[in-house]
């Protein structure tokens, strides 16, 4: 079993809640949950989860969905060293993965200016739930040898960071992560760096979850699947991959049949 | 609840067990495992997962731990096809995440020719069980905002796929599956194409398990990284994150110390 240290120090736990639905949380992730006194929940994540906590657990909804207010992140790790403080166990609900995309670094390093002892259960990160519900492998011995997780955030204004170039020549399976609002951008960028035109993407929005919808097209046709999902969290994928996804009939009616008997 | 269909006709799932600790899979993994009539495993994946199955399932294992004989995948291939064309409600799991340099490709095009249904169940990637144990943020805000896994085979004779100099010029964090016995090669690769010398790596080898090992260093020290832990199954994380772990003191001990209480 695993288990919260049984001292009276407030400890951390940075868990993955999974890509949306709420069977996709590990096992661990769970069993913390039911032992939790206390949860940072973000708001991206499903509220079905916290049926699990203990009825006296006190719940903290904390967000950044995508441009509406929220705390702030420096509220956030604020929180985070008040209930550890007063001596309680804490679990920190992140959507996905803590490590990917989650600013879990930023508040590893407050806990341990606080000397707040934390670990860190990982989750399913969002891109790997897109490609289950697609039936879209990211590797694949003859296509790809490798996969890369960006963030959509990435192509605003303060771009210097990465190398779109670079990007565009790796040969490899490119998911960006909230990316739907930018993917015209993200498509001149790499059009640009010498991908092709016919270049193919999958757009996956609310993958895992009943309202899932899976979009699919070329490098040219950004505009376009972009507008159809204006606003749905979604993640797209990028690459030669895209040909060999399963998704074209059978899949989603699978996936729903399966779900309901 | 999630569940398998109530047909007669065989069904594969295709799911990820995790990254080593039992209790990584996700719940409906572990569901589905509850239920399966015949459960198809990889070497690599924990046996202590098979407790979960009923008693009259089927157990198949298959392998391809590294330099060991075992199943080919035209074998398991045809192992899953006969399996579902029986009727069995079959549960193929594989280790980490099935789409992630798992072969589930040539898994779902087997079924699909041969007309057996089956469905995708994502799991926790080694890179980010292998993260969670460091304590390493795998993007940052303010130092990665990409991160690349590539599979260690990858360096191979056959290496035509992979651009390594853009690779090494992408200012991602770089993941290496598998990657320890090949990380001379890796940083050879790296390196000749501009990676700076002292650019930080850590070398995570059985990630989320007891024998759970941590080192550290930079590329210049890849030779005497890689004799550390020759033959272990192990993953290679290159990138200025490793700069921000908190593996340092504190993290390995309260993993032991919350895992024992």
């Amino acid at each position: 079993m695993y288990n919260f240290p049984q001292s009276r120090d407030g400890f951390v736990w940075l868990v993955g809640a999974g890509p949306g639905a709420a069977d996709l949380i590990t096992l661990r992730g769970l069993r913390l949950l039911q032992k939790a006194e206390a949860v940072v929940c973000d708001d991206l994540v499903n509220r079905d989860l916290l049926a699990h906590c203990p009825a006296g657990c006190e719940r903290h909804f904390v967000g950044k969905r995508a441009g509406l207010h929220g705390a702030s992140q420096s509220q956030i790790n604020a929180l985070l060293v008040a209930l550890a403080g007063a001596g309680k166990k804490v679990v920190r609900l992140k959507g996905g993965d803590p490590l990917i995309f989650g600013r879990a670094g930023e508040e590893m390093s407050t806990l341990r200016a606080a000397g707040i002892p934390f670990a860190i259960v990982p989750g399913v990160t969002a891109a790997t739930a897109a490609s289950a519900a697609a039936g879209l492998p990211l590797t694949h011995r003859d296509h790809s040898s490798a996969v890369v997780f960006v963030t959509g955030h990435q192509c605003a204004a303060n771009t210097n960071a990465l190398d779109w170039a670079a990007l565009a020549q790796l040969r490899a399976t490119l998911c960006f992560y909230m990316g739907v609002r930018r993917l015209p951008e993200i498509a001149r960028n790499l059009r640009g760096h010498g991908m092709a035109d016919d270049m193919p993407l999958a757009v996956i929005s609310e993958a895992s979850l009943p309202a899932q919808k899976i979009l699919t097209g070329m490098l040219r046709d950004a505009e376009e699947l972009s507008a159809g999902l204006a606003g749905q969290p979604a993640l797209v994928v990028v690459g030669e991959v895209v040909r060999q996804a399963h998704f074209a009939a059978e899949l989603p009616q699978l996936h729903a049949q399966a779900m309901n008997m």
